[in-house]
């Protein structure tokens, strides 16, 4: 019966979290009622199934056992993303307003709680306040998923909440000392989380915004989701000041957040400019800022200020996988569209909402790289892998390349599901990129938004993005047979 | 005194090996006098040059020394490389009748001499044979130098050729014991590359070409080179056979040979059949040749049997890096062209003479990697990897798991440097693709040749062919500040 009652304890876990996320629907209904609509009953249904459902499961599940494995922490994963992003869907989908089609309304919540911000929806523009919010909030909400839930619903529930968290941040996140109590740290992950995005609401709102973009706005942007109000995205508002709020912002959302914790708790900014991947980060992305901005230069796109103010914004957006937009990047150069798509695999640090493959991951594949050029001129020599002051050990590098050559796999795989769905090879490498990386735009038939995506490829496209946030093992394991030989 | 000794030393390698080329110059020139050819001046003076500064280099180096490290092995490799294409060069750019610019002879000799085949010759069919013939000569020299010199010509010279080549040929080689006296195995390697290329011109002339174009296309084959003496490849003779035997000799040209060794040693295929590498690469290529006809005939490019047949070869060539075409392959439909240039990259076997990041690292690869789902899944478990009976140790791992990430990091970084120059993004994949694997046949502009790639582009490409034929860490290391530290 131990299996029997994993099973059940993982429901009672899913049901909890279920019960939890459906009090965050009352949100956009208040939103709504503050912009005079009528048209909220979406949201109200969601709320009641959702919390209904959550508390059903909870009761009928009891709570004497909660004896689960380490490896059972992959299935929570998996199942919270896809539980999440059905409950995401059914708001969208009700709304008569939108005229979605099941197949767009369940893209689109995949695209707003993967954090990824690609959208279906034409006309954004004139979409209504509560769900112009709501979008906000799922990218909120899946950013809140990523960084938070993990260490701070977990441990609560009595689960190896360490491991888990390892499990959904894999890599070599223990360079600093970081294991105080897991609920304090949670808690100030999420003051951290909510603090950066109140600055960044003050911050958007003083460069330009309203207060209801600001918000919306903001929300998106620490959770590197990217949703906006605006079909222009902030190309909307022709305005520097906010390109270069959303480009800073957006870069300060890549950082690892336990960096801030750790900034915070000894009052310094030492601990974010001493931390070897953040510095490689913010190497690797000025390198990238400098070049597309000369070559934006170069070719004449943009004269000087523009060049720099225009090219600083849609590196940092694309290159963290926020993918918000302006200055119609998708009609610059070809071969800077395509730069900042590649440069979406990069992604930011690890232990933040970026997606992609992440800077402590590349870091490390570049100093085992140099490592072994070392190797072969001295083929007996013992070479240690370092990455800040500590040394990795095999375990960590394994994993990373692993990790690397499937995430390239995975990519070819769905860029030749798309070509075969009938896409070009463009729009097909722009929209796996936006799409495995959770960065949002993409790139020839879908530039302009994904609804011309055809509807096998949405489906697959909804997988991509569910891959890419869970960083493909927990997938494949839940999918192994390993796995199921309990 | 020791380091300049050690130069010199390399020196009078290179000059050897000089010498050595040299001697294949008169060959065209025979074959040009037997179609009563007149304009044969290029070939001589590149005899003549080459055998002087050879001999002249080998008299002036002494030969009271060869002290070399290990490490020398690398120099040699890549200036073998550079100066063979510099060589290769000279013919084709002192023939007036072909008009080629610098860069254009340059290309086509590196292209040549690194089995690549890519051409930018318009109207191939009305070349002169002697240059038909030097261009097959060049690809089955190249094949040579990939296969044999490294093993042949440094022992000669008393230089630890094991290591040498183990360089020219980093991997796993050593699963089957394979360590006879290093002349014997040239020799006996030396003997199956031609048996097979005699072999495969019979084959060739039974399937309906004519005995000019047999030998010819055999020479460029065997090297899986891929220069044909037509336009339109072996799309010219509009024979099913010739396409069955062509796809046949790839597949087989791109197992291991010593595989080959060991199965005439032993009277056996047992070799052959039992290797995990030849299982693999044929399983992966069944695969995909599977996809392609099955594709062929869903998209109804094709009926039944012309889509096996074109299928069968058309993959085989472009897997294996051989770039024979036919049936207008660049006009298939795009998800078919774009899976089949992704092929490239998988490439034959370790040990072949075809390009890629080659069978082996794949198989290392897809082992490791479902060694980490398992691992993840049982965090406390000791895995070892294995390929055929013997585990891969650690060094061998991370040796391939670099090639791996360096491989795709140039060859996004050539991609970006087409792109800057000017290329669409397909073209600038296929031509990539088509030369860091040696493959030979491109992409969207350069479909029906390389000549409309731009004359930096052609640069670049040259560095991209040497760069793949080289396996990428020599160069690294040749201009790696370690190793200049003598
Ligand atoms: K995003
Ligand atoms: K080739």
């Amino acid at each position: 019966m131990q299996n029997s009652s994993r099973l059940i304890t993982i429901l009672r876990i899913c049901s909890f979290l279920v019960l939890l996320y459906s009090l965050s629907m009352p949100l956009p209904v208040f939103v709504g009622l503050l912009f005079g609509e009528h048209h909220l009953h979406g949201f109200l249904i969601t709320f009641a199934f959702a919390f209904i459902a959550g508390l059903l499961g909870w009761q009928l599940t009891g709570r004497d056992e909660m004896n689960l494995k380490t490896r059972d922490g992959f299935l929570v994963a998996v199942l919270f993303w896809v539980i999440f992003s059905a409950i995401s869907t059914m708001p969208l989908y009700l709304d008569s307003r939108l005229g979605l089609s099941l197949t767009d309304a369940i893209f689109e919540g995949v695209s707003g709680i993967t954090t990824t911000g690609a959208s279906v929806l034409d006309d954004i523009d004139h979409l209504p306040k509560s769900i112009l919010f709501y979008r906000a909030q799922l990218n909120f909400l899946g950013g809140l998923g990523i960084i938070v839930l993990a260490i701070a619903v977990m441990p609560f529930l009595d689960i190896g909440g360490a491991k888990l968290y390892q499990s959904e941040m894999p890599g070599p996140m223990k360079e600093e000392k970081f294991t105080p109590r897991l609920t304090d740290t949670a808690r100030d992950l999420w003051m951290i989380y909510a603090g950066l995005a109140a600055c960044g609401m003050v911050a958007y709102r003083l460069a330009g915004m309203n207060w209801f973009d600001a918000v919306c706005h903001s929300l998106s942007t620490v959770s590197l989701g990217g949703f906006s109000t605006h079909a222009d995205s902030l190309g909307y508002y022709q305005n520097p000041a906010i390109e270069l709020v959303g480009g800073t912002y957006s870069i300060l959302a890549a950082l690892n957040f336990s960096l801030y914790f750790l900034a915070l708790h000894r009052r310094s900014l030492r601990p974010i400019f001493h931390n070897s991947e953040a510095r490689f980060f913010m190497l690797i992305i000025s390198l990238v800022i400098t070049l597309v901005c000369l070559e934006l230069a170069r070719t004449q796109t943009f004269a000087l200020p523009q060049a720099f103010v225009h090219g600083f914004f849609q590196t940092a957006s694309i290159m963290t996988d926020n993918g918000l937009g302006a200055a119609h990047y998708p009609d610059w150069p070809a071969h800077i569209v395509i730069l900042l798509l590649g440069a979406s695999f990069f992604g930011g640090c690890v232990g933040s909402t970026a997606g992609g493959i992440k800077a402590m991951r590349f870091l490390l594949l570049y100093r085992l790289s140099s490592q072994e050029i070392k190797q072969l001129i001295h083929p007996d020599a013992v070479f240690r892998t370092k990455v800040g002051r500590h040394s990795v050990s095999d375990r960590v590098i394994r994993s990373v390349w692993a990790l690397f050559f499937l995430y390239i796999f995975f990519s070819c795989a769905f860029v030749w599901g798309l070509m075969i769905i009938g896409h070009d090879f463009a729009t097909a490498f722009g929209t796996v990129a936006a799409c495995i990386n959770n960065m949002g735009v993409g790139y020839g038939d879908t530039a302009a938004g994904f609804g011309p995506l055809k509807e096998p490829g949405k489906w697959l496209m909804c997988v991509a993005m569910i891959f890419g946030r869970l960083e493909i093992f927990p997938i494949l394991i839940v999918f192994s047979r390993t796995f199921w030989r309990f």
